[in-house]
């Protein structure tokens, strides 16, 4: 048993207890399968309701690469890929889930970053896409003579927070959504972690906003307070006659939905999902606060529950025997970036008990 | 809300005690993520002992549907399929999950059910194979001088109980693996309802039979006593390098594993995984003895927890004023064949309430 | 080299002279790529004038299997397979060609043979479907309670004539392609050996009626005078905006996409197309009259280029000495069925020639 | 019908004449289908000895995309992708036709091109991959602790001339082969203008090198003399055990083979290819001779039949009215790269045409 604190993830910890306590209220109520029971409907009415779209449909998967995979196809031609940035999730850490279901991820340039004087200098785009790159990459796309013979833009994948931990301005996202309906393309935001988002003290971006700019969005439970689920939202409904058969198609149907059904009405209940995502960046700013008394050089200044710093590597060895933190990149021989991640159920003492140790 | 008594199914509560209360327990310990936590560990090494095969490797995914598409998909090569009865999930239930990872599932034909005086008659065979039709299909694609441009059959894949809660003896088993293995082609054991085979008083395969005819089977958990998850085991060691990337790549790598791991621990500690399956096997023939007693005429001879009986449609609709069933299938024009579930927490108080409605 | 005779199929040898002659005089002609030049254009335009569909689209592809593959992943939703005759080439010897896109074929029931008294019984329907059994088996599909799990019935494909020689009247056409139009389900006629039904002396179906009643179908040239290719008439228009870059993505796309235009704009001068077909048909009339003469069994009364008889084995392994024939199916212990078929080149000297042996 | 002068590519077209007089020689000759026949097997035999590797497999296929998706697909587990050029064939113009077969392609980054004083100023690597960066990238996919969440690095695809004319010199390959085999990963050479490298008078690579250093590669016809087709060499033999099913699979299974194998066997007759390979060098030479006297600036100092220049866009407009060329890029507002190419039968007369319009 690895009896050291975690910051590694946001994903080392169960549920939020009451889910844990309505799971057990439950438990012998007995329900009907694949999603067609009482608490996905009531959880679906909720969130439509805090995202201001009655006309939403709403599914309810598992785990994010499944949904990735299958709101992907579900919104591509087959010919069509689906552009990212070059570090989405979709492009990098799916194992070629994208691939598998015969798609290609058209990558838009990543910012790469360097480090001078010991401090990381990259852009402020980093893990994002720029609504201006997206344009140019479309119409050099179309302006290709040979455009027939390759891959159609025909979706944008974007992650809201991103894998970077840094978010998209309101101006940012309508940029975007604009360009991708001139273009009649599909926006899709990947919302894993949409709850540090939207609590983080640095955005303009609502909830509404998020529905209203993009065409489907996902409100990530497996990060933030569920044992797992993701709630799929498409604002204007989805554009498929049959969604159910795809997804069972993609292994993503559960026979026991009401478990994704009550755990998304039980964070959509009394504003709880905000609430404990208001706690992780809470913590973070603590944390923040505490590395850069220390002296710790941020390598990005995350806005949300991810924090990255740069640490030496002797020190790094030091301080894993006390403390698992996320591997991120050797930026030179010396020195590593770590990720630092709080999450719901991050406590103050956590923070205490982690500065011992740096 | 439905508050009628449901046999329609065996997946209709969530989970036994002891696995919400483990999972309230370790609720804020700090797991390591994608199966490699310890609970995960403990669970396979539990389940390696249980069926006496130290070098097997345990996996742990979600669901059903899943666990079938990712485990043909890592036992065939590309121009394989899967041999299947006409009446086997993977055929017939998956809305083309199978065919989504680009194999075909080769069928062997179902045998038919007739009505004769009010009485079902059909083969025992319902829902298996039969080693000696298994033989003649191999040999004849062998024999057809044109095989190189049909599709192989690259391995054979069995539900047990089946589809219709029936169940294969050890002779027959045996004589499948036979043929499996004279043809090189691994076999498939889909036990989404393992436990309830295990325990019928009408059978002479146990676990460690399983493990040692088969090439790859799972053990249920959704349908019985987990809250979900299916623990696969391949007794002689999973067939590819890498199996972690062909999960993750089917959208079925949970990012909480341990949820997965801990359940399959509890319920192989002190052999909960038996003691609550013999309970819905004490129920369905507790269930059958007092539909027996009515005169209700059984469609199958069924030795597991699923129980099929032929009802007059007019009885049949006032019955679902009061109960909730699982449709079959119609059988004549007055009459219909339904399903009747019993699980791990079916009380005797079930059963009653429900001979108040027959 | 083999020298036997060979009436083993109508692909053995290469294609009408005027095409050979063709292809020499433009040989040095500097053309568009990819079916964007001239004589794709002229043959597209005397295809859609002899079927009578001025708003057709055509597509040229190079095979069979290929254009099969290509076609139903065009026509198909993702969770759609297409239903076919057991016996239909895509279900059986394609190797997996449909699957290995992604979609499910939906088999009808063969109609089985028997040989009584050495005279093969069987339906005249063999190799076909019917509208009734289409109409029943989608029926019932709606009617399953459970058919969002199950794969959806998407297109239709039939063979004409049939991989056993057989022919669809105008009325079954009809009946066929009504059920489909009133499921919205588009209706795939595989034409590789389409002029040899247009010939026959026992249709009442004509191009215009084929144009008017399916969706999509191809007219084969590989098995009737071209050297190979295909050409795939939408008469209603193709249902995808982007049909290249699907062409492309299955490696159906020729370079030299005009060797297909010339090959098909030959056979559509000057009748040529159905006066080479006729041959076939009058040589296979010849070749069965001359085979019934000498007491030889049909296994099929075919109207069309193949046919089929049922041989001693003795008889048959003499045979082989002199002649290439196309094995079919091994009939009892001591017959098998041969496939004899003409082609647009057979000659009267071909057919006496194999008389002697026969 | 366009009557101008084409150098927009070398498949413009037919093919060498003894091809065409084969063709007409064998036309009623009964063949075997499938690539069973005797001129597959006699082109197998020539390019065998040709390439010194008794031991290879040959399978002859129609196109290159067809060929480049089926070969990947045989050589790939399915959780690996390809790594290739970001400017490679498979990367690039394929319309995703890897991606839907499954696999992703991995690119090198390009080595960008910038216009310096009306000079173009880039890598001599373009369209090329080094061996160092293959080795880093390599070396920090196995480092990343996350690899197992990633796409495989599987197999690596190199065009040789690649798709901008340039070619490997022999150390380079041998650098290639060997972080290739050092990984375990089959090296796949995309040959669809191999004459060319092979002729190139800058070149020290040979048929030989190529057999010995990659693990499959393919001799282009299309381009090169044939009508269409590739012969697939796997030199030390292919790595399944049934490539006929895959082929198929892949619709890629030419029905009249022999089509393929006469023009093969022609192309290796007597040194054929070769001889008319160095044709288009000549050509090549002669043309970049002629530009260069008339100030035109190269784009790429390409060694084969594939030449590059940059044009003022007005010089352009006025050329496009005589003469077809490839567009390559635009590459300032007043500046266009455009590619002309010679091939097997471009004669000094087609220069000095062109050279008229220069």
């Amino acid at each position: 048993m690895d009896n050291r604190i975690s910051f590694s993830s946001d994903y080392t910890k169960g549920a939020h207890p009451k889910i844990l306590e309505r799971l057990s209220q439950i438990n012998f109520e007995q329900q009907n399968g694949y999603g067609t029971d009482d608490y996905c409907k009531s959880a679906a009415d909720k969130i439509k309701k805090a995202c201001k779209c009655p006309d939403a449909d709403v599914f309810f998967l598992v785990g994010g690469t499944q949904t990735n995979q299958t709101v992907i196809d579900m919104i591509l031609e087959p010919y069509e890929g689906v552009v990212a940035a070059t570090t989405g999730h979709v492009a990098a850490h799916e194992a070629g889930a994208i691939e598998f279901s015969g798609h290609k991820v058209l990558t838009l340039p990543r910012f790469d970053t360097t480090l001078q004087d010991g401090v990381a200098v990259h852009s402020d785009q980093i893990g994002k896409i720029r609504a201006e790159d997206l344009r140019k990459f479309i119409d050099s796309f179309y302006a290709d003579e040979s455009h027939e013979h390759m891959v159609f833009p025909g979706a944008v994948y974007i992650s809201h927070p991103t894998e970077y931990g840094t978010l998209y301005s309101k101006t940012e996202l309508e940029e975007i959504s604009k360009v991708c309906h001139y273009f009649d393309m599909p926006l899709f935001l990947d919302g894993a972690r949409l709850g540090y988002g939207l609590m983080s003290t640095k955005t303009d971006v609502t909830l509404e906003d998020i529905a209203r700019l993009v065409d489907v969005f996902y409100i990530g439970g497996t990060k933030v307070g569920a044992l797992f689920g993701e709630a799929v939202v498409f604002p204007k409904g989805v554009p498929t006659r049959h969604p159910v058969p795809i997804i069972k198609q993609h292994g993503a149907l559960l026979a026991k939905g009401w478990l994704l059904g009550l755990q998304f009405d039980t964070l959509f209940t009394d504003n709880l999902y905000l609430d404990i995502s208001k706690n992780a960046i809470d913590m973070a700013e603590l944390l923040r606060e505490e590395l850069v008394k220390r002296g710790y050089k941020l390598f990005i200044d995350s806005p949300t529950n991810q924090q990255f710093i740069i640490m030496e590597d002797e020190k790094l060895k030091s301080l894993s025997e006390h403390v698992r933190y996320g591997f991120w990149e050797k930026i030179d021989p010396d020195h590593t970036v770590i990720r630092l991640a709080t999450d719901w159920a991050t406590t103050e003492n956590d923070i205490r008990k982690l500065m011992q140790y740096m």
